[in-house]
């Protein structure tokens, strides 16, 4: 029987710290991790006391097994990983086999040197390894860095078929030491399709409960919690905890309450807070957990939840943009920091990022505008090229949740992007138009958008992450089919209950006073249900009808915001 | 059987000229009319070929029966309209005879220096005369100025229970000496509650067509139309017509098959035209008339059709404007002149007026204010007051359809407001509020509207002539509330298929900034099927984001104002 038969359907209980035992019976230690080779008893030992406890899950010790850490030790990568596996596999019996993954210990770029391909090669030696060793599953955890987490789960899903859990830890301000935060974490990993994910070590239980909170309030799938016994004390001059086990497990047993079904501890916790669990929980019901029908995109630390109305800038698309455009055929990176900036100051939520002008690799120019604004600007991106496989590559590197700019209804379209979306949990904006051609009826286009929809499914893509692109077409071309695109969005929503979107300014196209069209048509848009707009946030006169709209629509409440940003 | 059981149901024959027969009998006579006393037999021998000829209705020789006319003449009116009566009837059998009443042949104020009431006196006097002594119906013809067909309507009405038919004469411009296009004159006509209406003289049938083809395509009520034989030409120095009866007949033929259902003839026309149309359309059937579903109100002269959106300009409510509340107060009534001509030249398409301010003789001022826009500006007037009587007065003195501001809800609104609305023709905007207070949810909104419609009814006020205020409400006191009325809008277009009217800019009270929340709200309301908006023109954003709307609609084609307005 698999894990995944039992998560989220039974609490299951993953043991508590190895770290802080192997502290007590073996205090010279200095790299732990050696002991899998060196004293495999004490380790069978250890797994044994979790199992007594009542454990589901032991952990096997190799949070520090990857080269940096193992850099003076006279074992392999391997060699550490097939012993801790075959130690904790051993004592085992009905009980799952994690194996354990810590972080690198070093940071990777841009945070710090270690590359995306020399993380990725640390993490598949461990991942392979411990899948031949005979490993249950992947525990990735400890993580502070969400592009290291990501990196590790994509290392996992492409060398083994293992079920996959991620944890992260966080700090007193509810983020991780990167900056993340829990909505954003769980929209990067549930996209990037982990089997449970959740939280470890922090602090204790206490002070993780508002972090667990925000997690079940965002996650669509069984969550972990394991957290320390507390903060760390001096007592008769040895460390210990501050939270006893009777403590400990009256907090799990409210997460539980709330909505987590895995349970274990971190630092500081023993065999005896997990037998205090499972004594606690006995009998418990799982609170059933609801499908978030949210649809969240993230930057490297925090997420953009659509609930209101959500601007994408547009201004880093070369075409017309000759500044832009120079910039990129010189290979200057810094307009990509400096646009994305500017735009989030005048109220872009999301940027979207188009490298495509003659004469450049495109490829190359996408990748580094996308770590280049990932790294400094806390702002999602949305990725913008016909050429799949460079979305598919800025996808790869990209520290966050993205959307991908676009798919449409055609065959080919739809073949060659959602596997990709499907993989590294991505949103896309949906073209409604397909092989029949452009600027079709209302009818036809929400039929292409329903066909989208029903298509993406097959690939398990939740309906959430699609957005709508209703079209907005030009008033100089099709004056008489403008209606039409405001007839689909309140359609789209009524009819299929997606996101929505309007590239709002090809309607002006041509005219004179743009500005005065296109923020009649985003307000008449707004009115029908449109969910996102995709506009230049230098149009000031858009960023106002916006503004005045989140007041109208009872958002922006008591106008507070619309009353500092336009008093005189 | 009177003749409203014939009206529209079968073809109805009146006659054709008398005054050109009896130029034939009488070439030396100055003032015919007197011939009703001096020439009886002469004139029933006239009416005898008439009715020979297969006329159903025969007019009597009282055209110009008034004390202007009548000015140096041995007869009262009263003589000559009851021997005039008196002719026709002695040889009517069967036939109608109807009391012709022609115009005063002095203009009426503001036009002339006859006054309203002087003009009442004298077409009360002639009603009375032609009732009493026995005619069947009342046709009041020639008519070029509006206001004078009103005064004459009126006085009709006021003062005996006949059938009222009323005819203008046009011009080669379309329109007739004054002004009036066909559509003015069909709304401010059926306003009235005439029982047919239509044109008769002006030139010959052929010349006639294209403003026949306009009233059949606005008119609801049977059309009558009695034109010239040709123009005059001298032919062996006599003056004769230079249109055969065959040609005559086959143009009334093709006017029939148009839905034409009263015809006759007018100069130049004898007792042969007549026969020969009544042999020509032997047979033929009426066209089915359709109630036009149209809401339209007028100046003196033109119609304003409610089929895109309609701008009313508010700048005529002294609440806050100081400059008019001076005017007001100091009786200067050239400003509601240059108001009304520059919210006109702004984009204002009806102006409404309000005079309500402490202090002042508001019936007078509201009075003043009428004359001087009706007189000057070619723009239809929305007569804002809480005062019913006020409201009454000026409708009665406005020489065209004018729209009332307001009813609502409450019985009291609805029992002093729609007796006044239906005498004088004039479409209501209702405010959906009632008893049961202000502001209430959308549903019993819509509910209050549906009422406000259904008592309409009941005082035979088509649904066409009842614009329902959805009640603009101010973000400030009611931000929960914006949606709903929008709601309202889209719902009431949908359920009861009325017009729709916005206050728009009640939403940014207090606010600042406000041409932004004004101009995004009406954008989002214009999404929801907005028909009419009641604003301050002077607000630039608000009449660009109308224009916007009219390309985005399609309904400035090819966006020609648009780009004509904007273009540097
Ligand atoms: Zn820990
Ligand atoms: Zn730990
Ligand atoms: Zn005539």
């Amino acid at each position: 029987m698999s894990i995944l038969d039992k998560l989220g359907k039974e609490i299951v209980y993953i043991d508590g710290a190895l770290g802080t035992m192997i502290q007590l019976e073996a205090p010279d230690i200095i790299v732990p991790d050696e002991l899998n080779i060196e004293r495999p008893e004490l380790l069978k030992k250890l797994h044994a006391m979790y199992l007594g406890a009542g454990a589901n899950v032991i952990t096997t010790n190799t949070f520090g097994a990857n080269d940096y850490k193992l850099i003076e030790s006279k074992y392999t990568v391997e060699d550490i990983i097939t012993s801790g596996v075959q130690n904790a596999r051993e004592v085992a019996k009905s009980a799952y086999v994690a194996l354990d993954i810590g972080p690198l210990g070093k940071m990777i770029e841009p945070l710090g040197k270690v590359t995306f391909n020399e993380a990725y090669e640390q993490f598949k030696k461990q991942v392979v390894a411990g899948a031949k060793a005979g490993c249950d599953l992947i525990l990735i955890e400890t993580m502070s860095d969400i592009l290291e987490a990501k990196i590790a789960i994509l290392a996992a899903k492409e060398n083994c078929d293992l079920p996959v859990i991620c944890t992260m830890t966080f700090n007193e301000n509810g983020k991780t030491f990167t900056g993340v935060d829990p909505i954003a974490m769980v929209a990067v990993l549930e996209g990037l399709g982990v089997d449970a994910l959740g939280v470890n070590c922090s602090f204790g239980p206490d002070k993780l409960m508002p972090i667990v909170e925000k997690i079940i309030e965002y996650a669509s799938i069984p969550i972990v919690v394991q957290p320390n016994a507390g903060l760390p004390i001096m007592k008769d001059n040895k460390v210990t905890y501050d939270i006893d086990k009777e403590t400990f497990a009256l907090y799990i047993r409210q997460m539980v309450e709330l909505g987590v079904s895995i349970v274990g501890g971190c630092c500081g916790t023993s065999p005896e807070h997990i037998a205090q669990c499972v004594k606690i929980l006995k009998g418990m019901e799982l609170k059933k957990q609801e499908s978030k029908d949210l649809t969240i995109v993230t930057s490297a630390r925090s997420g953009v939840v659509f609930e209101n109305i959500t601007v994408i800038g547009e201004a880093l698309v070369p075409t017309g943009r000759k500044k832009y455009t120079q910039a990129l055929e010189k290979g200057k990176d810094m307009f990509f920091y400096s646009s994305a900036k500017q735009q989030k100051k005048l109220g872009a939520q999301i940027i979207n990022i188009n490298v495509s002008t003659p004469g450049i690799d495109e490829n190359a120019a996408m990748i580094k505008g996308v770590k280049r604004i990932s790294s400094s600007v806390d702002i999602p991106l949305q990725i913008d090229s016909i050429h799949p496989h460079i979305i598919e590559q800025a996808l790869r590197y990209y520290p966050g949740k993205a959307i991908i700019n676009s798919v449409n209804g055609t065959e080919e379209s739809m073949n060659k992007i959602f596997p990709i979306a499907k993989k590294y949990g991505a949103c896309v904006i949906a073209m409604t138009f397909d092989e029949s051609g452009l600027f079709q009826s209302v009818e036809s286009r929400l039929d292409i958008a329903k066909n989208i929809i029903e298509r993406a499914a097959k690939y398990e893509i939740s309906k959430k992450d699609i957005i709508i692109d209703c079209l907005s077409l030009s008033a100089k071309a099709y004056q008489d089919r403008l209606l039409d695109t405001l007839e689909l969005v309140s359609r789209v929503k009524c009819e299929i209950g997606v996101q929505t979107m309007l590239g709002v300014s090809n309607i002006s196209y041509g005219l004179p006073e743009r500005s005065i069209l296109d923020r009649t048509y985003l307000a008449m848009a707004l009115s029908r249900g449109l969910d996102i707009v995709m506009m230049s946030v230098y149009d000031k006169e858009m960023i106002e009808t916006i503004d005045a709209f989140n007041v109208i629509s009872n958002i922006d409440k008591s106008a507070i915001n619309y009353r500092t940003k336009y008093s005189p």
